[in-house]
């Protein structure tokens, strides 16, 4: 699954932030959180079903219904009363602001939401996965991407302006919040739902204007509003992710966080992202659609660590597998008291300003102030009794400031995490094969049912294919929405297709899929693009370069510390001699049995990335084309990272290559062989012999069949 | 010609600049300035021939005679006497300093330096290219990089300590002076041999021990101790190039500048690289070897425009050449009183901190101030009458320090120069084929010598190569140091053969001969290796691994906007393939008719050049292989960056691809065809086939019979 290219993933963004360079301008910067906190103090269900709901954006879709036929006309009456009861409360005194600004995110930068965060659609009405809304006493707009331009002029209210991002002329969230507010406005936003750095951006770029960024902790204007329509948080059971599948336990694990803490002088750390946590607890949950992990925090100190956990949804063995590791539990909303608690100590903490979020890094600066306070009146009382402020400055105990106490670093978890452990490398292989199982009786399936005629919707595919996948064990969900489109919808890099709106596969055009799968023991992302009829000349050209793009990074080696993007070109250069490109990165990172996105590492025409790809990584390898309004290509792969054992090592270096995890071929007929050299018709026919020995086994019947057929050598068919 | 890897060129500094990062640390970031300005004044000739001195490295070398095998001895008293003359200095009131830098060059950061600049060699006895020298009261160290140690082992008395720049452990020259100078030293420097980034820098890095850096403006302390031996300021004539050569008139590009200078806000620049003045004023010289530059400044006004030159070296044409184009004459050592003026007037400047020296960005950072003081004086005694501080405020005069008034920017002549126009190209194109025929006369008779088993020097050789070039219509001189390196000498990436101690020519192993030359209407550099007698199979796999490299990038195709680096990977994952590399980058900007290594574009491994690609910049592509102690490899052509009319243009930009200047052949018997791909046989066959189109009528006989052997095709050779 390819990210888009225009937002910046939370990784990129600490990369960035390592690299001491700004990350690039957006107005999507503004990112990902979410407090949990209130919630979970007074959820009320009265969703219907009354179960909780981690649902991803096409059920969701569906769940609601004629919500994209009805919305506008739902919306030019609900919104009214939405946005009306909203600037009720912009006048409070405990308030007190002259704009809102509602991000799409949690509090922990997830790339998915349970629902009853999806605050900015709610507001708004518009259900596309990007955007936010920013509401003033008189105007509301919302700004989104090229990918959603439709959807919200359909969904919006006609009290809503669409910011098209992108667009030339449209200004930036904060550009436009200073060209509309008169000087020295209060502009109000829930720290829970902006990381710390989103946060001092946001402020830097309202002070051109005078206006202050007013941090409103308490609560959430939109849960205000929303009340008892709102859905129930997500309580699903956490499960314990067995040594099996995660390799390394708790405790090794805690160990090493513990000896990174020492090694850069630092007494606890923050761990707040919900996939870095259920990484270092080998626990995973269901809270979100499409990645298994649960909403929580972890303090990690040099003796004990803490999680803060809704108590709920920890069954006995999960209890004890805690307990085992030395981890206590506490609730989820207790975190800020925490950080407080660690201030006072004179904890010197470790915090990622890119994903944690900044109620909880301003809770630290404050108290830490508030602390030296007290201690410096406590102090001036017993005259030279106790510490002085310089003893306690010299212990690091902070500045007035608290800036002192405060180490900003990407986590300690992050590149750990990206680095798989052999069990971690054997649970991704073998998911993989079972994915390209289902993946071959799907395309079986499928080739069949185009040639009979019958008309199945872009919808029933990616639904039948869920079928075949739902047969493989340990398959748990999709691990995104399937990009599922034919013809021209291929050309829309994150098409999502609805059904009552989408194409029927036909053999006239190109189909594009994109999907993937949460197993039990790993995640899978793949991309096929086939033609069940007649390819044109064109089509079969694209595609050829495209392969030759993703042959040229599968077969890249290269010498150890080498940062994604140098290879990027390898996937771009056979496009490029035609004049052709594609506008989104290469290759992500993905985890294992955990995101199906996740950094530091990436493969991108971006050079922010100075992240070396390192042995143990995994990264998609997905160049594509896209031709507007026509047809879209796109051929991924998800890559291990492996030392080589080569003849020489220039610089007593080791050099790097890829091993492939995914098994499933690539249709030949859109391959025009005259235009390969032989070593990639080479590649092409090894692959696919390398996909039937390791498949077939998985296999009976047609499927069984199918895959000999489709794993045929290149210039050996018969005539 | 190969830059060294290492040592940051001032593009990329400035580039750095631009790109808002810290160019990388390194002892020789301290480069290329020196102050003409005392030496022009009071010049004495006793250097025996009274000739004006631009010698290349080899001729200083020769003339110096035994220097290099008797200058330990002589060190051993001269260096005593010279270091106890210089540390009199440094307690004659006027100059009070506990240290002194003395750096390897010119007020100019020229890569090329006259022989009276050559302060640090007089100063050590060591006759380097690259180098700082550090003396304290009581220690002396030079600084040298791995090319140089066992010269400077040689080289150097036993009072010099040899810091090797690069290995562990060793620390920079400010690293050293925080280490050996007691807290609150004064570190002394003539600022003229400084660029303002280079001085800023060094006054941060000794900052933290509370050293103060000493900018002694009024003499330079080698100079002073250096006398009468001292060689004579050049004084060659500077002639006009034509516009012939030039292809746009010096009004047309006077006015570029100032268009420039308009759009920042600016009312004048100062222009103090050497090639900057050459190329704007169609004007050349030969004050330095291999680079046809004279030393100047030029300040460009808004309305006028002002030369700083010694006014012997301007003949009557020159005269009314720069007459004609409104360029009024000053003395070189006028330069600061100018500046002062500026201030003075309230004039914004621009300077390029990267290549304008410390003593002119101070001098008008200072005069600012001054003029600012004078005038806040003024307008207190006048009451309201005249301008008040606001309204000069107003007009950008400039804060207390003066930086209101500055704009550190890339010189506006840096990208102008680099894009060559039609003219230039031309004479690129013509000049590269005539130093194709002596290439070819050279090699067709330096393989005859061999094989008659005539015993030939690496030095010998270069000098008959010399000559070959001589007979060239337009030859000038060598446009860098020839490295003539034959077997493991190959190895040692800027090897400079000495006459007495050079190896022989044989048959025995591979000979990397990399050369170039200024001829009236263009620059080469040209890198072939080749092989007399029987190359091995590793030679063979390296050199077609190399040249696979070369071949791919020769052949890249690239979207607009691409920088340099993105295209270095395809230079070198041939050789990572089997885990081979090179430690240099694989491309440099060359000057038309100017400078052999020029900015700001460059294609490497190091990603801070984010300079784009653009159409008519000259680049080199020159990826090697180097086996210590064994054999060097490297194949360099120049190629010609250029828009491509391809069948597509994907996002509506234009797709740009290389041109090849160089045609000269590429040794077959070093290319293993079995590891080639179709294309790139067809690429070697089809630039054989353009050599010989090309080359062949401009020679006759023996040479033109070695020609026509040496481009037949691969794979299509009689038995």
């Amino acid at each position: 699954m390819a990210m888009e290219a225009a937002r910046l993933s939370p990784s990129l963004a600490a990369a960035a932030f390592l690299a001491r360079r700004p990350p690039r301008a957006s107005p999507f910067f503004l990112r990902r959180r979410h407090p949990l906190l209130r919630l979970f103090a007074s959820a009320s269900d009265s969703s219907g079903d009354g179960r909780a709901v981690a649902l991803s954006s096409a059920e969701l879709r569906k769940r609601r219904g004629l919500s994209s036929s009805a919305s506008a006309g739902d919306a030019a009456s609900g919104g009214d009363e939405k946005l009306g009861s909203l600037r009720q409360l912009f006048s409070r005194p405990d308030i007190a602001i002259d704009a809102y600004i509602v991000p799409s995110q949690d509090a922990h930068q997830s790339e998915f939401v349970a629902e009853c965060f999806l605050r900015r659609a709610y507001l708004t009405g518009f259900t596309g996965s990007a955007g936010t809304a920013v509401v003033t006493k008189d105007k509301a707009a919302l700004w989104t991407d090229g990918r959603y331009f439709l959807q919200a002029e359909k969904e919006l209210s006609r009290e809503w302006t669409l910011m098209r991002s992108g667009n030339h002329g449209v200004p930036t969230t904060s550009e436009w919040l200073n060209e509309v507010l008169p000087s020295g406005g209060r502009v109000g936003i829930d720290p829970f739902l902006f990381s710390f750095d989103a946060a001092e951006e946001l402020k830097d770029a309202i002070s051109n204007k005078n206006h202050e960024l007013v941090l409103i902790r308490s609560l959430n204007l939109i849960d205000e509003i929303w009340n008892d329509s709102r859905p129930k948080a997500p309580e699903k059971p956490i499960r314990v992710h067995g040594i099996k599948y995660a390799g390394i336990d708790v405790t090794s694990k805690l160990s090493f966080v513990r000896s990174q803490l020492s090694e850069n002088g630092c007494d606890a750390v923050v761990i707040s992202m919900l996939d870095e946590v259920a990484w270092l607890l080998n626990m995973r949950g269901s809270d979100v659609p499409h990645s298994p992990v649960f909403y929580s925090y972890l303090i990690v100190e040099i003796s004990t660590a803490t999680l803060f956990v809704d108590n709920n949804k920890l069954s006995e063995d999960v209890l004890e597998h805690l307990q085992n590791a030395g981890v206590k539990i506490k609730p989820y909303e207790g975190i800020l008291s925490e950080v407080e608690r660690l201030a006072e100590k004179g904890a010197k903490l470790w915090l990622d300003p890119s994903s944690v979020n900044a109620a909880i890094v301003n809770e630290f600066r404050l108290s830490c102030e508030k602390y030296m306070k007290k201690k410096g009146k406590a102090a001036r009382k017993n005259g030279d009794k106790g510490e002085s402020s310089d003893e306690l400055r010299a212990k690091g105990t902070g500045s007035q400031s608290g800036e002192l106490n405060v180490v900003y670093r990407v986590s300690p978890v992050t590149l750990a995490k990206a680095i798989k452990n052999e069990a971690e490398i054997e649970g991704m292989k073998n998911s993989h094969l079972r994915d390209a199982a289902a993946l071959a009786e799907f395309w079986c399936w499928l080739e069949n049912e185009v040639c009979k005629d019958v008309s199945l919707t872009e919808v029933q595919v990616a639904e039948k294919l869920l079928e075949f996948r739902q047969k493989q064990d340990g398959f748990l969900e999709p691990s995104f929405d399937t990009i599922s489109g034919y013809g021209a919808n291929g050309a829309i890099i994150h098409y999502n297709p609805s059904p009552e709106n989408c194409s029927s596969i036909g053999s006239e055009n190109l189909f594009l899929l994109d999907s993937g799968a949460q197993y039990i023991d790993g995640t899978t992302d793949i991309t096929r693009t086939l033609h069940f009829g007649d390819p044109s000349a064109r089509q079969k050209e694209c595609f050829t370069r495209v392969l030759q793009g993703h042959i040229a990074l599968d077969q890249a080696v290269f010498p150890e510390r080498t940062p994604g993007f140098v290879l990027d070109v390898l996937a771009r250069s056979s496009l490029w001699k035609i004049g052709l490109d594609y506008r989104h990165g290469t290759g992500h990172g993905v985890g294992a049995a955990l995101n199906v996105h996740e950094g530091p590492q990436s493969i991108s025409y971006r050079y922010g990335n100075l992240t070396a790809l390192q042995k143990g990584m995994i990264v998609s390898n997905e160049p594509g084309y896209y031709e507007d309004n026509s047809f879209g290509i796109r051929i991924e792969n998800l890559l291990l990272i492996k030392e080589l054992n080569l003849a020489n090592s220039f610089g007593g270096v080791s050099y790097l290559g890829f091993e492939k995890l995914t098994f499933v071929p690539i249709q030949r007929k859109l391959i025009d062989p005259s235009l390969l050299s032989s070593l990639e018709i080479d590649w092409v026919n090894d692959y696919h012999e390398e996909v039937w020995e390791k498949v077939s086994p998985l296999l009976t019947g047609n499927a069984r069949d199918w895959l000999w057929e489709n794993t045929r050598p290149l210039l050996y068919e018969s005539p």
